[in-house]
């Protein structure tokens, strides 16, 4: 549902995994006006009843402002359903929405799959199950940001922008340490913006706008750089991103040992691994459904080996 | 089961859970003999089976050597168990000896958990599920190797001995650069041994006999250094370890996009590392048989929330 960058992402992993095929692109555009790059045929999105029988699993594609909340409780009622819902402060809220649908339609969905939610959320259970006592950390970047940038298109003057989130590596050096330091908001990221003007506009203007942006970059140390469209076109036109989460723990009777779990990303293309990581989402949807579950479950819910194409056998040549 | 390094890592673990309780110490030796640093009563391992109503999972904290192949099928009839059995290349015989053990009894029981195999494992399948284009690469230490120290103490000549695994820099830089390299067993690391001689043995036969070792030293680049009986009680009594496993892989039609996942652990404490995925890997057993599983299971199989204290509304805000 939906075909944007991140429905790109999904079909490119369907379409180089082994065990899943590609029936239907829906979107809420003219479909005539939509192109797959697989040749997969695209229908309105309000023709997706008429799939019902003809597809295992729908992956929902869309943004969490305002297209998930309403899409994924109605899909789930119809559909086994996965989707990247990633405003984790409501989360709760949309779990229990689409738990409800799903109940009622005797689906299966899995929501908030990506990499944070998602992988990330996953290593920070799994840490803090085997270190209890401990302290999570989470750092992203250095990556583009799609909220950030567009926030900074949106201040009049500005043609064209893109913000890096960045981790600062004080920081994080001090947090691989093991030394658990408590870290502001400031003293985690930094935030690296490239800004393109319309023509005469003011970049002191710009400049004080973004800066003393609320929420966005008035409690971060924010450098804005004004570049040509050349160079915006030459060198930021890719979608990288990646982070780090670390758990700080210590063992022992009296904590006397202290215990280290590092995960990182380091991607080059910010939404085709993401939909990587919705491709096998939708793999483990498919197989809790057959196995006869029915709900709202996250990545807590899922076994690897639901996640992956391998069997049990192959699974345990990995061990 | 058993009370040694492991074993008392696994009852730190469990005395700092907020959920689990350490009921028996069973050993093989005289059980007046040993005292348990919590003060937990010790029984001769010949009573356990006058247990089965008194425990819920049973953690075997034997050696894959010889112990477990043994105890874990026999206690998988009796209990729920865990076991931390990490001989890669018998892991297939030993599953499928405890599968049969534990069906018979109507058990369930999971081998294989600690951090390789366990934790890394996890990595390897979830990686793997994610990025099937890719390829892993799994490098170990710098950490004590008990295998490898034991070796080298059965050389005449020798007093006491530690062995450390070191990865190659050259190699990790190689591979976090996204080459996807082909290295051999001497590209990955390199073995660094610390030796205490007996009065009198020959330094250079010492040396000979350990660089020449089959299997355990002849396929590295290993350095020998001699030193005293103080030296090794002051700088070398820790148990630390660690590792990464490095999944290097690509996205997009056409493998396009390079993407990067890393997990590292960086342990003071090795047996109090493991003790505490054995501990958490006992909660999982325990809820997996509630639920109605019977048979063996690896990492594979268990959930995060399986392996988890937390509630599912605590863990959704892991999320």
């Amino acid at each position: 549902m939906g075909y944007g960058n991140l429905a790109r992402g999904v079909e490119s992993a369907v379409l180089t995994s082994g065990d899943m095929s590609l029936t239907a692109v829906f979107t809420r555009r003219d479909p005539s006006a939509v192109r797959t790059r697989s040749g997969t045929p695209v229908f309105s999105a309000s023709r997706a009843g008429e799939f019902r029988d003809k597809i295992d699993v729908m992956v929902l594609c869309g943004g969490s402002a305002t297209d998930l909340p309403e899409q994924t409780p109605l899909a789930a009622a119809m559909f086994d359903v996965v989707d990247s819902f990633d405003t984790h402060a409501r989360i709760e809220e949309h779990f229990r929405r689409v738990d409800e649908a799903a109940r009622g339609g005797g689906h299966a969905a899995l929501i908030a799959c990506g990499w944070d939610p998602g992988l990330f959320s996953m290593q920070r259970m799994l840490s803090a199950a085997v270190l209890p006592r401990g302290k999570d950390y989470t750092f992203w970047g250095r990556g583009v940001s799609q909220g950030h940038s567009d926030a900074i298109r949106r201040i009049p003057g500005v043609r064209d922008a893109r913000q890096y989130t960045v981790p600062v590596p004080q920081s994080v050096n001090a947090v691989r340490a093991g030394d658990m330091p408590d870290l502001s908001v400031r003293q985690k990221h930094t935030r690296e913006c490239f800004v393109v003007l319309e023509e005469g506009a003011d970049p002191h203007a710009v400049r004080e706008a973004i800066v003393s942006m609320p929420h966005y970059f008035s409690d971060y140390d924010t450098t804005v750089r004004f570049i040509s469209a050349e160079e915006m076109e030459r060198d930021h036109l890719g979608m990288p991103h990646g982070g780090f989460v670390i758990r700080s723990g210590v063992t022992g009777t009296d904590g006397e040992h202290r215990q280290l779990i590092e995960y990182s990303l380091k991607l080059d293309s910010n939404p085709e691994f993401t939909g990587s990581v919705l491709a096998a989402c939708a793999r483990a949807v498919y197989r809790k459904r057959r196995a006869g579950a029915v709900g709202c479950f996250t990545v807590a819910d899922v076994t690897l080996s639901e996640l992956s194409e391998k069997t049990g056998e192959e699974l345990r040549r990995l061990l």
